[in-house]
């Protein structure tokens, strides 16, 4: 039988859907499951998206150009100009989700061997992106006592060796929904032009802020023009994660012209997408004004409700619509199968994302769990409960 | 200025699109092209498929399943029953495009430096899905006099090392139209077993055979079901290009795990295009008769009209719809460039595909051309006859 891959073997399983069969077993069984494990959003795509699928007029339903279609473009860099981040189409190039902005990104500056400094806990497909491109992360440990703040500059400067190539943050974070503030970036700044790296910054949840804090952007920072790389998405924006429509942004040209050479490998981003992704760009700003008081109120109720059980410690996020939350067991992993073979309060029961997924320095977040605040307030309220229940009986 | 990676600028450009600058030129000075360049059919997408869009429902358009949606895996392992292929569900990953399974069957089975064994000329992008995973590419010609059947299988067994991994071929071809045999497939599967290597076969045209003959894919060849991986795409079937569906289909299950984990890395297949590709099962076979009747009205027009070219010699095509042609020039990327800079008939021209780079042995095809006969035999019939005005007066 001829052989896998060496990078097939060590290719990470997801550890958000490594529990769906626990999950699935459970259901049989006729539990009702809370699912705080995924950051796929209850909220409604907005109606004028829809509405350009559904009035779309293609009679063939063709390739469109490799870097997105030039009309959708124009309007993304409107979007960003906008959010006070000057871009023009021509820094734009659209792919299939976030996901392949990141993949055409590490290709693009990355050989086998290379290194992406990542500060941890980080979106755990990063390492499936980094071991698909050959790319050793090294990561930089940000700690829940201090809400997931940048690690101070120096454990940066430890990690960088010749093989160094690009410093990825996320932005609000992902597991951690830590925003760094503009202070945060121009360190950063620094760091990238002193040592001449990339700096990529994932900010496919830059529109979910909360408390009144303003995103800075990379691109926003002068002089890092050269450096910068934005990663965008439409899926958690616009609630439309099955589009898969993202971005790669930036003003370095050469960088450009080697992604597009990726993208131009693969044909074309989807056609369908971008006129549902281009009609999104429309959307009214009390759609968003909406959403964003939805997560607030869904936050300040897990968060507040997650306080006050004994034993647990949560980082408050700022963004996005994750948090990490530490808790009174020894290995998450085991916590979070229990959840949902062994336990039940009422029938129902809950699942969490175990966290030591989202860090790459082994036995580091083994206590901690990321939970995505994606269900109303009264489903969060009752997840919260049964997460306590569980918490009194529970033993290692 | 931090820089590209070695894999970024090695990365090659599409040989189709690098004439597109030249096409855009002459288009502002007023010329008509006709455009033989590009395999992106002038068909019509199914009505069900279409209407499936208009009439979806979705109010969340949400991330589906990583493998795709378990309805649509069901349908497709039917319409390979259909097609005398005995595969499950549990067989096939729904991928973005037959330019993501390619992507995940190079990453999934072979590490940096490993060898594919590729008769050429083969789909240019190859190329680039080579680069992109740090694989390296190793040419077996096929010739233009042999109609580009399978060279020779002592010229395989002539070109394998320890590192060979896997043999690729398409069928039928793009860009030569050929359609391999049952015996030449027979011959195939004894090399890959002998050699226990992996047997990818792209089969996107697999429906487009003309003549009476039939297709035989490798996954109706008995023993095979350990090395077999089949690349598909709705792209070309249904004329939905921009759809961006295909998938892999293998029987080989330690294969499907690890090709698993490169889909849940990157979420999702997109979920609008899923339900126009699930409802496109249920086309009605006369599209598929009147597409296949359309295509080989075209391919006789077009093939009878470049025989009576003087100096023209032509491989005639059994499937999908290209053929390659060589004329009498010596370097058919001028040419191709000078018909759309200085030349036009009645203020004509035609933009066609410079043969070399579907080849990777350097120097060879510098004569031939490929030709898409996507367009109405009416267009061909014009187009060819440009062709020949061009080839009087053309010098090189
Ligand atoms: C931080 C982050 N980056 C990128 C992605 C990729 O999203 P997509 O490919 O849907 O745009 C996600 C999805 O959850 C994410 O959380
Ligand atoms: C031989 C072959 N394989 C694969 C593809 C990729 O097509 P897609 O990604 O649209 O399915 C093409 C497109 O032209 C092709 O000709």
């Amino acid at each position: 039988m001829p052989s896998i891959s060496n990078k097939g073997i060590h290719m990470p399983e997801s550890p958000i859907r490594k529990l769906v069969p626990y999950a699935e077993e459970a259901q049989k069984k006729g539990k009702n499951i809370y699912y705080l494990n995924i950051g796929q959003p209850d909220i409604k795509t907005p109606q004028v998206a829809l509405d350009a699928i559904k009035n779309n007029t293609l009679e063939t339903i063709a390739y469109s150009r490799s870097e997105g279609a030039e009309s959708y473009r124009i309007k993304i860099a409107d979007y960003y100009k906008r959010n006070s981040i000057e871009v023009s189409h021509n820094d734009i190039i659209v792919t299939t989700g976030g996901s392949e902005a990141l993949l055409f990104a590490f290709g693009s500056i990355m050989d086998e061997g290379d290194e992406i400094i990542i500060p941890e806990p980080f979106y755990a497909n990063y390492n499936g992106f980094s071991t698909a491109s050959g790319v050793n992360v090294v990561p930089v440990i940000s700690k829940i006592e201090d809400n997931f703040a940048l690690p101070p500059i120096e454990e940066f400067e430890k990690l960088i060796t010749p093989k160094t190539k690009a410093i990825l943050i996320c932005n609000p974070g992902n597991p951690t929904g830590y925003l760094y503030s503009k202070e945060e970036i121009k360190q950063l700044a620094a760091i990238v032009k002193k040592h001449d790296l990339f700096l990529i910054a994932d900010e496919v949840y830059r529109e979910f802020v909360y408390d009144g804090v303003e995103h800075y952007s990379i691109l926003q920072e002068p002089g890092l023009e050269e450096h910068a790389i934005i990663i965008d998405s439409v899926s958690k924006r616009y609630s439309m994660c099955g589009a898969r429509i993202g971005y790669l942004v930036s003003k370095n040209k050469d960088f450009i012209k080697t992604a597009l050479k990726f993208a131009q490998a693969r044909l074309s981003p989807p056609t369908l997408a971008q006129i549902a992704s281009e009609a999104a760009l429309d959307t009214p700003q009390s759609y968003f004004d909406d959403v964003k008081e939805e997560y607030v109120k869904r936050r300040n109720t897990l968060i507040s409700a997650l306080e006050k059980i004994e034993g647990v410690k949560v980082a408050k996020p700022n963004g996005a619509f994750y948090c990490i939350a530490e808790l009174p067991v020894k290995n998450s992993d085991h916590f979070a199968k229990w959840l949902l073979e062994s336990f039940d309060y009422n029938n129902d029961t809950v699942m969490v994302a175990p966290a030591a997924g989202f860090y790459s320095t082994p036995g580091v977040g083994l206590n901690q769990i990321r939970i995505a605040y994606v269900l109303n307030s009264e489903s969060l309220k009752i997840a919260v409960k049964i997460l306590e229940e569980a918490l009194k009986v529970y033993k290692d």
